[in-house]
Parts: structure tokens; C-alpha cells; sequence
């Protein structure tokens, strides 16, 4: 099932609202209304209802959305309820930060390969994996299969580093160098660059 | 002047049409349609227009927009057209990613403290900064005066530096601790999570 074209920011909270349900489950508790998620997570709760709308019927009025559902559905939306295997590729600082969040925070996605250019760090040890060159995966794509490629390298490679990715059959890119990608249609690149989040978030200083 | 409330999406847009302008200012072009643009930008022209027409009439019919005018409105209006003085608590891998990122990227926005609670870590040197310890922090904004932290600790901490963050007078937060944080009203906090990033991604992932 691939619904009809939902926005990136309603896609953006879903994993908000996945691990809220998945806290509620913890908790034993077996319904949820929209009202009380919105004052949890500081959402309006008609844009909840909306937003959970798109995937199909979960709620009941007067009852609210039943969260064991809820939470298995929203992980089938999100390809959650499978193992997802990341590719990353420059394990400078940021690269660390990332594998460190990951390793720790959600079995579901991993990441599964570690790549850089630098030959200083071919064969460095970060939790299970060992750096390898970035020539080495195309091969292991084939053995592996990563369905998401982590770019964490420098502007100046990061589209040498995005055209690799494409070969290997990644489709989903997550890009944290300053420079924008050009990818065929096909390609999903979210870019998330430091220096805009930090320029856009200036905007909130009061004079 | 503060305009009416603009969404956030929209101000997020904002420091990558001032980006597009600066290199259009660099490259010696004077006027640029919402249309060039879009097509640069892969956005859509009426969304550009919509966007700038938040903040005034910069643009005229026919001929376009200014672009030297355009990114001065655009850095007054994000305020980077005055120094900006980042506090950053947290120094692991994260944290380092973070001082070379806007080091290098941005002259405006200076990262202008360090500060961690990790004994190892104090005196450490980063560009032109020392890590200092959490508790000098209260000291340091009086005579630094900043503008935005940035919580890069754990999920367990993070609400303890935001709420020394706060009182230090600082008003703008951006967090990427994956905790979501208590703060009165007044104060704008970010939150990026690279685990909601990643599990948003998925979603575009085709089964």
C-alpha cells in the first residue's frame, strides 16, 4: 500500500507519534485520544487526526485511537515493522554521532556499513563494524542490501559520494553535507545541513 | 519590525533563498525571477513569492527580484546581518562535529562558548575555544551575551542544560539530545533527533 502523495511534514511526525504510542504501550495503556497526544507532544490534535487520517480509519469517536494498533500500523507505514540497513559514509565526528545514536536507539534501523576515503581510518573499530573504503561498497550492497545511504562527508565529495549510493541501488538519501544533490526522480535526498538550521533558527532572536 | 506569526517551514526556507542570493550576488547577476529560483532550487515559483511576500514587496512583476537587496532584507530578517554568539554544551563527537561545521561555514553565527560536564574533556582545545566546564557558563554569558545553545549531550541531561541555558538569558535552543524539553513560552527550542530523522526517512523506502 503507497498512499496518495503525503507531505514531508506530516511524514516528519510520525515517528513522533510512534514513539509516543509505543511509551503509552509500555505504560499499559490501551487507548489514546487525539487530545491527549496533542497535549503530550504540543500538537494541535485536529492536525493529529488529520495526519492519521491519510493512513486510514485508526480512531473512534468518543473512544479515541486503540494504541497497540496504532503503534503496529504506524510502524508498517514507516517500514519499521522490517530490518532497515544503512550505509554510512565519512566517519568523521559526525559520523561517530551518528553511529553512536543509532547503535543505541532503535534496533529497527541500523547501520550495517561504514565507509570513508581517509586512509587513516580503514579498519578503525566503531561498535560492531570496522571502516572500509568507500570503493568496497558497491560489494557489499550486493550482500548487504542498504536501503538508506547516510552522506557525512565534506561538501566537496558529496555528490561523488551520492552518485556511488544511486549504483548501489539507494534509494533514500540522507544528506549532512552543505551542498545540494542532483539525483534522478526516483532518488528521496533529505538534506539537512547544521549552518541552515542554525541561520533558520535566528530568525527567533528578538531584536 | 516582527511580522505576523510565519511558519516555521517557511522560515526554514529562508536561509536557503539567502544562500541562493549570495552566490547569485557572487556571481555578478543583479535580478532573479521566483521562476530561475524555483528551478534552482527545486521549489515551486508561487511558494518562493508566497514566502518572500511575508516581509514586503521585494519583488516586481516582469523584471524580478533584486538580488542585493533581497539578501540584505533576507539577513536582517533572519538577523544575521549582527553577530550571533553560539554557547554549545556537549563536546563528544556531536558537539565537535558541530564547532567545525559553523567555524568553517558561517562568519555570522560563532560558536563562542564550549561547555561539557566531562572532567576528561575540560581545557580541551577546539579552534580557537577551550572546553570549560558546565557551571562557568552562567559567568561566561554575561560578558558574551548569547544568543542560541545548542544541547549536544544525552537524552538524560539535556533538560538540565536547557534549563541553565535559560537561565543564562538565552531564548533560542536548538536540541539534538532525543528528549523532548520542558521550557516556558517565551523560549523557542529546535529539536533534531536523528533517530525521528532517519525513521521519517524510511518511510520513503519502497517495499
Amino acid at each position: 500500500m503507497k498512499e496518495a502523495k503525503i507531505s514531508p511534514s506530516v511524514v516528519r511526525r510520525l515517528p513522533i507519534y510512534l514513539r509516543h504510542v509505543q511509551d503509552l504501550l509500555d505504560a499499559g495503556i490501551d487507548t489514546v485520544s487525539s487530545k491527549e497526544m496533542g497535549a503530550k507532544l504540543d500538537l494541535n490534535p485536529a492536525q493529529i487526526r488529520k495526519d492519521l487520517a491519510y493512513f486510514g480509519e485508526f480512531g473512534r469517536k468518543g473512544v479515541g485511537y486503540e494504541v497497540e494498533y496504532l503503534a503496529r500500523k504506524l510502524e508498517q507505514i514507516l517500514h519499521l515493522d522490517q530490518q532497515i540497513r544503512v550505509a554510512l559514509v565519512g566517519v568523521g565526528h559526525l559520523g561517530m554521532a551518528l553511529s553512536n545514536y543509532t547503535r543505541f536507539q532503535n534496533e529497527r534501523i541500523t547501520i550495517a556499513g561504514l565507509y570513508d576515503q581517509d586512509p587513516k581510518k580503514m579498519n578503525m573499530q566503531v561498535g560492531k563494524l570496522r571502516v572500509k573504503p568507500l570503493l568496497k561498497i558497491e560489494e557489499d550492497a550486493k550482500t548487504i542490501g542498504f536501503q538508506i545511504g547516510i552522506i557525512a562527508v565534506p561538501a566537496f565529495s558529496a555528490q561523488e559520494v551520492c552518485d556511488v549510493m544511486i549504483r548501489c541501488g539507494i534509494r533514500v538519501i540522507l544528506n549532512f553535507a552543505p551542498s545540494s544533490l542532483k539525483v534522478p526522480a526516483n532518488i528521496h535526498v533529505r538534506s539537512t545541513d547544521m549552518t541552515t538550521e542554525l541561520q533558520s533558527l535566528a530568525y527567533y532572536i528578538s531584536e
